[in-house]
């Protein structure tokens, strides 16, 4: 059997793994646009915040070592269409040939890029994403002649980028579209406590501000341009979200979503026969929406491996995603799981809400700290349906979303959350589990 | 309606708060045996290690609030017996007077008292349980006089009671008559990796062994003798486990487990008509086991509030325990949840486990630290039993017990564990969480 995977990251070499597993006869061949395998683009702002020094930690698997398990991973070729009546895949390689590849079954998993908004005098040597290990390199070796940086998207990796930059003692502006920062990820709740954090560790922020041009002087940027301000800056981060890269697929009839990714089932099969599709550029099943598309390593990995079982004939399926995801900001940490209230509104579903303050753990054990929660439950069934948690770094807020996305998995009442048998001990929790009293104070 | 309340702890006061809110005309009468309300003993270790100052912060409420919302506390009441068919129960007051108390609806929330082993020479002054706020007090008191402690008893006392003995830099023994410590709690492959923190941080652990005489000298102990050994000790502290305070029921025709606690159901209610009992007197429905005797804080605290709502007349009942515990030992820290492998084999189950050692979080950030999971499912159904994880303190292994315990509180299988949607972001977790690689590896 010949299996083709497009693109070598989390979900394409999950699969070709898997495959391996379970077809010891398989023939796979990988086409990469890069020369980079495996590579985790989630380390970068650690990277860039001197977590770190050696750049190869961010590369989970080496290229030689696909190699030796008889991967056949073809690198700088950037794939530029599909025939599925054919059954072949066209891919222009790095001296620009076209070539053409044939399969019995076809994984897309191209991932995602950043999107580059429509701000004038973009393209400049100075301007970064965080997304590559190129950009990751490029930043670092940059950052001594750097003390002004404007970071633009006040998402997931426009926050870490500018913690990361704030603990490298830059001048952090921080310039978002959005009226507050991660704003499809929490509620307003949260985002208020977390722009906080921000502030207080001396990140300029500034929320519902749109850069409309970056002026540069011999090729490098020297001040950003908003509809509201001029900001001196020596580099500027781009972080303002990912587009699927689908763009070849155009007249391939696959099913796309309006974001542009290709819709999948829990299988991760597309609407055309013999292909699969997963990760940054595919959607996901939701375990509440139905479909999402939720760019996210974690998922990408478990599809990518489920996948790989499909392809090689295995009866796997996906029990759908909770949409989980946290983030540190300085000393504060915060997570969700399930959907927001936001989204609940979006879904036209009858929902409570429950909002509260409290401590992570008892009065009398050291770094006892505020916990905030958030609890989002299906008003006729009393069933939760999500949740977010936030409070200070390493008090346990993040991990404590964990056991909200069981409970919304489960499908567990906010009554049954009240009088779940979590660990009570004094330096871990109050004996009534702040996941308690949310669960008690439910209406 | 007059209800009468044994005992003013957790299950106690609980309660009675709980009546008030639903019953406004309740008329509450609480029997107390000291002068010490709504105390939590669980804090002692931590007041003796020094982590606080105030020994009044393990009060959750002071006998005036009680007294200001209407419930009439009298402390220094010993009850001596209870007659159901008269509903009376008698008690002895601090004038040694008896006096009888009729009631409609009686709660036993009498709690449990530290075990006294059999050794020679134990009623001496320099020797404490760590058990009420008078404990706390004298033991504190002493300690600048002290050097050589033995602990005696390796559980969840004993361990925390040598944490905090080490913290103010004393010598301490441990002496267990287990063969490990916390043996009924976690099976080996915890226990072991606990002991190895005692050991590193100077705690002379013995087990299997046992303290069978404490030498004494003008009424001080000097000296503790084991079937072994002998060891100088300038203090002793006994945690030799808990045995329920029912020894007054002995006549009163109440259904008692084997170890002395009162038989419950779901509803708190004994087996005679208008008596209800919770805490660590009583028993508790277990979701998996049944019923169990777990004398724990919170569910004394959880209990109370059910009992409380039952007696005035709600529709409430308990969930059901999964005896989720959790502990420091120096830098490490573990949780479980539902049952251990040898509660399976005691209760002839046929299960799997898995027993596995990663990471807590991401290789490139700071703090990384190793974590163990031990699983037990149900090998029929594949669902999960029971969890135990163990790490590095505040590494996150007691939380992730949590959301195992939200797991087994459901029913979920392995593989559903396995692909469970925990939050990822660097910091907190690997992309496969330590939780999914054990629900994947369960064969």
């Amino acid at each position: 059997m010949n299996y083709l995977i497009l693109g070598a990251n989390a979900a394409g070499m999950s699969a070709a793994v898997r495959i391996l597993k379970f077809d010891k006869t398989a023939n796979i061949t990988v086409l990469e646009k890069s020369d980079v395998v495996s590579f985790g683009a989630c380390g970068i702002p650690y990277y860039v915040g001197g977590e770190f020094k050696d750049i190869e930690q961010m590369t989970a698997r080496s290229l030689a070592e696909f190699t030796k398990i008889g991967i056949d991973v073809r690198c700088f070729h950037t794939v530029t269409g599909l025939d599925a009546a054919s059954k072949t895949v066209t891919a222009v390689n790095a001296e620009q040939q076209t070539q053409t590849f044939t399969y019995d079954k076809l994984l897309i998993a191209v991932g995602a890029s950043p999107v580059q908004p429509p701000i004038k005098g973009l393209k400049t040597q100075n301007v970064f994403t965080m997304h590559s290990k190129r950009d990751a390199q490029l930043i670092v070796d940059q950052l001594e002649q750097v003390q002004n940086v404007v970071v633009i998207g006040n998402g997931f990796i426009g926050i870490e980028a500018s913690e990361a930059l704030r603990e490298q003692g830059k001048n952090v502006t921080l310039i978002g579209l959005s009226a507050r920062v991660l704003e499809t990820i929490f509620d307003a709740e949260i985002s208020t406590i977390l722009e906080d954090s921000l502030q207080r560790h001396g990140v300029n922020l500034r929320n519902s501000e749109m850069v409309t041009e970056l002026v540069s002087e011999q090729g490098r940027v020297h001040q950003v341009v908003s509809n509201l301000g001029q900001y001196p800056a020596d580099m500027v981060i781009v972080a303002a979200g990912f587009k699927p890269n689908t763009d070849f697929l155009a007249s391939s009839g696959l099913t796309l979503s309006e974001q542009g990714a290709i819709v999948i089932d829990a299988q991760c099969q597309t609407n055309l026969p013999d292909v699969y599709a997963a990760g940054d550029c595919a959607t996901v099943p939701h375990r509440i929406s139905g479909t999402a598309y939720i760019p996210l390593a974690t998922t990408a990995n478990k599809l990518g491996r489920i996948v790989g079982e499909v392809m090689a004939g295995q009866p796997s399926q996906f029990v759908g995603t909770l949409g989980s995801s946290g983030i540190r900001v300085f000393d504060i940490e915060a997570g969700r799981t399930g959907i927001t209230e936001q989204e609940a509104q979006q879904q036209n579903i009858d929902y409570g809400t429950v909002w509260i303050k409290d401590k992570n753990h008892t009065d009398y054990v050291a770094a006892q700290s505020e916990m905030w929660v958030k609890l989002i439950y299906e008003r006729s069934t009393r069933r939760l349906l999500g949740g977010q948690v936030c409070g200070a770094y390493l008090g346990g807020a993040v991990h404590r979303v964990d056991a909200l996305a069981v409970a919304v998995y489960s499908g567990i009442t906010v009554e049954e959350l009240g009088f779940m048998d979590f660990i009570y001990a004094p330096p871990f929790a109050r004996t009534w589990n702040v996941l308690n009293i949310a669960g008690n104070v439910a209406k």
